[in-house]
């Protein structure tokens, strides 16, 4: 094997471990929609094939953290390499997370269906699930295109998805202190905002983690989160 | 260098690898057990000594992911040794958002002590809490010790942290209802018993990496989860 056939090898294994954490990232996005929209139209059959689909993206976490360790214990990359290979495990982890997130609104949308809706808090589960799935594929582009500066904007605007976050919470605990009918559903409701909101932090462990991976330091400085004990 | 010299050298980096896991999981458990006290006896400071505390347990993820990757690069470990250095890595990783579970109720605790105290809701976290915190132990045990029986009676026994947290959840639905004044307060007790149960998932997550770890083989069959659609 010449010294270029090795190289040649090493590259094709690495592009085709990013091309995998790309289309992982392609799954858990539409798992996402999906769910939202389950959730926003009342849809039973969309929300038990989100549960169904979830399966798939653990399969692919597995077979991604399989190519990676194989790769660094047989390829020994340095430096650049090194961090891209980490970074998509690292990233296939929060993928997987965001699928979980997505499969527990599913399930709640199921619940939900079974009592009468609270449209006002329906349309602010759906701005805030556009909001996050748009983050969600911004930073995914982002990897995708090692664009740094794409990366960067979605971490600096974390704290957008947590004053929805907020908002929606209060709008909640408004709704169960005018009507007791309503406990019930919105006990699941405020879930289902918490969960967007994780899949919003995800999205910026992500592009912490392509900051990292392309310019091999972390970001400095403290996440711009909303910390309110509010919450 | 010898032969031999290098292999006392590379099991040296894995034992102080798995050491410094087990010095995490012990920070962890702390974490957990502090955070629910500092709900259960309105104590503040403790909250405060939690949400401090957290730093010091991703600054140690990210030290062992250094430590781990390292050795799976410049020692090429194989079988066993590999099993064992990417258990340290996802254990790691678990312990890491037990950590960050922690602060969250320590965080809540804040808010709720504002609030007057609903005592027998407040007797149920407490147990639950307990059940928690003697999984995560368990756990940990099994992992120092690489007992396979010991990790495999936690992955069985999952379903009994799901039960007690469906039960808080009705509590909670009901107090809520009585009486609208408990709503704020009973909002944020129901997220501490999602993080408790959450808590209870990761030790599960980490018995099944020790059950890989040990046999080389997955868990096979469902986890013995209350896949109940209450929650």
């Amino acid at each position: 094997m010449t010294m270029e056939h090795t190289v040649r090898a090493y590259d094709e294994e690495l592009d085709a471990l990013t091309a995998e954490v790309s289309r992982m990232g392609g799954l858990a996005e539409a798992e996402l929609t999906d769910a939202v929209q389950a959730i926003t139209r009342r849809n039973l059959t969309l929300a038990q094939a989100v549960i169904s689909r979830d399966e798939r993206l653990d399969e692919i976490e597995s077979e991604i953290e399989r190519r990676a360790i194989r790769l660094i214990a047989l390829r020994q990359p340095v430096a650049d390499d090194l961090r891209r290979t980490v970074a998509a495990l690292k990233i296939s982890t929060n993928l997987e997370r965001c699928g979980d997130l997505a499969k527990n609104i599913a399930k709640r949308a199921l619940v939900i269906a079974e009592s009468d809706p609270i449209t006002p808090v329906t349309r602010s589960i759906e701005r805030m699930g556009e909001l996050v799935a748009s983050r969600l594929k911004d930073v995914l582009d982002a990897f995708a295109a090692r664009d740094i500066e794409r990366a960067n904007a979605v971490w600096r605007r974390d704290h957008e998805i947590d004053e929805h976050y907020d908002s929606v919470f209060r709008e909640l605990l408004t709704y169960m202190m005018a009507d007791p009918r309503t406990i019930n559903s919105s006990a699941h409701l405020l879930f289902v905002a918490k969960n967007l909101e994780r899949i919003g932090d995800h999205a910026t462990n992500i592009a912490e983690i392509i900051h990292y991976e392309v310019l091999g330091e972390h970001v400095t400085g403290r996440r711009p989160k909303l910390d309110s004990l509010e919450r």
